[in-house]
């Protein structure tokens, strides 16, 4: 009952700590993991942005996804959390559920992953816990970032006649999963490689995070669908929100997808796990937009506006009436 | 397997987030637990410390206990993190892993435990991740506090001589987890729920902790058990520790399984889930003892003192020989 193992022998869960280790080589923070706590300073003038995130086997990936894949999304997806808020990632904390069976060599492929994108993100292992279930893989990430006092993006400061403007493309992450189920096995064999690589491999848009703080009026990670988020905007900013289905920016391959099937149209609105951004901007900023998407690296698009005297999102179709939506968006069971 | 479902209808979901939802309440930096992530401003001149530590039902809890009594415990083993660190609280993250049969009931009691923990420890939440596992109720809790730059306490600057102080009493909590399990059913009822008591609800020694700051040179929360949390100390500071049986403070009750069957003995020094502090002073700083005590509200006890020239933690007993030990501790599995 106690889950602790009498140590003469080294046990199992040494040989995993083994493995992540080094993911803390050359974080101060971390301590080397061999104190009670991660320590840091943060930098003056800051504001600190916490943000968690679980994920379990068979619930948001699948026990037959890449180890590495699975840990760089978890990552990715704490990641987009910060970007939303405008902040700079300073390093994350871990807590792993290992099944018993689950082989070392997995464990290997899930600490490269974490690896590669700690370069690429530039963050480090700062701490965390290692725990065996009894269940599924199962994991929780706390990423750390920092934002200039005050200034962390939220989601309640838009104001009517704002801008409604999102990165990237729209739909991919969904139609992704779809693909990765082989339910869109009519679409070209790339269109079906590009759209699972998005749903497996989010970019999180922590450079647009940045570059919008003190410009956007609010802003939000685009997780639970498209429609659903700006929802959040609405309901958070007291607003409504018109958008355009003919200015939602899609990829070839959703484009191919949707071409192929309109039914995937509320896909692409609904089904979430894009992790682009979608902010407000005040429309006598629309010349801003030019510099914004060179910064934050990534095109961006304004698909609506936010209106008064209205609740939640209309989207408005090519013939100019609204389009009629089975779901609002979905929410993570 | 996206794990996510319309909500057309409010899922289970919801209901979860509103129980736990309240906990946010008057926590500036949880926003209302409405953006992407929390926001606070650090004081200027402190260091930020972070902990994360997992539970999993079956493994690090007994799926009979009482759902107040599991929350409270998670909540407080992090805080003994930081209070090993010498930090002060400031709030908490919590991603909680539900298994789709536990009824509302046990949730709203999980919650009504961190509720008394929060108002007791003056922390709050401030952020967090609610998800569904078909495995085992997980739990994990991500701990934010506070210490003064560059004076959080470490494990590694023992020097020779000094002295091994541990506050309270060692071993309650590993002979609590036998009474709990009816292995000590010989002892006098009180003194087996004595101990019961102190496994499920260990006191986090904040205040300790904190008044330890720039007087200990090194100091470690007793989680894995005595010997083993001693001997990172040593490890840590490259020295060897000397520790006296007789000088070990007991409980009534712990002393009464002593008693009763001194291979107990090894429990008290090896079974862990104490959650005292163990902390290295230099010999001349003993007097302080006595404020020390005062100012963390809890009993004190030298027990022996770090020596140079060996390696790992020696027991002497009363006849002046070397204890010896079957185990050396404990270790999370």
């Amino acid at each position: 009952m106690s889950g602790k193992k009498r140590n003469t022998i080294e046990g199992e869960f040494a040989l995993i700590d083994r493995i992540l280790k080094p993911l803390a080589a050359g974080i101060p923070a971390a301590l080397g993991l061999t104190d009670d706590a991660a320590v840091f300073t943060p930098s003056k003038g800051n504001d600190l942005v916490l943000t968690k995130d679980a994920m379990v086997a068979g619930v948001h990936f699948r026990e037959s996804d890449l180890p590495g894949d699975v840990s760089r999304k978890l990552l990715r997806v704490n990641l987009s959390d910060l970007a939303a808020m405008g902040a700079s990632p300073v390093g994350y904390l871990l807590a792993t559920f290992w099944p018993e069976d689950l082989p070392h060599n997995w464990i290997e492929r899930f600490a490269e992953g974490l690896a590669l994108d700690q370069a690429e993100f530039h963050v480090g292992l700062m701490g965390g816990d290692t725990v065996r279930t009894s269940g599924p893989l199962s994991l929780s990430l706390t990423a750390i970032g920092e934002v200039a006092m005050d200034k962390a993006l939220r989601r309640n400061g838009a104001e009517e006649g704002d801008l409604i403007v999102v990165s990237g493309t729209i739909g991919d992450g969904a139609l992704g999963l779809m693909a990765a189920g082989e339910q869109l096995s009519h679409l070209d064999p790339t269109h079906q490689e590009y759209l699972i690589d998005c749903y497996h491999l989010p970019e999180p848009r922590l450079a647009l995070g940045q570059a919008l703080v003190g410009k956007a009026t609010s802003c939000i990670d685009i997780s639970d669908g498209l429609i659903a988020d700006i929802g959040h905007l609405t309901e958070q900013s007291r607003l409504g929100a018109a958008i355009e289905w003919a200015k939602v920016p899609l990829s070839d391959a959703a484009e191919a997808a949707v071409q192929s099937d309109k039914a995937l149209i509320e896909t692409v609105l609904t089904g979430g796990d894009d992790y682009e951004l979608a902010f407000t901007l005040p429309s006598d900023r629309r010349d801003d937009l030019v510099k914004l998407a060179k910064e934050g690296g990534v095109p961006l698009t304004i698909i609506g506006e936010m209106v008064e005297g209205e609740e939640g999102v209309r989207v408005k179709q090519e013939d100019g009436s609204d389009m009629p939506l089975t779901t609002r968006g979905w929410q993570h069971f």
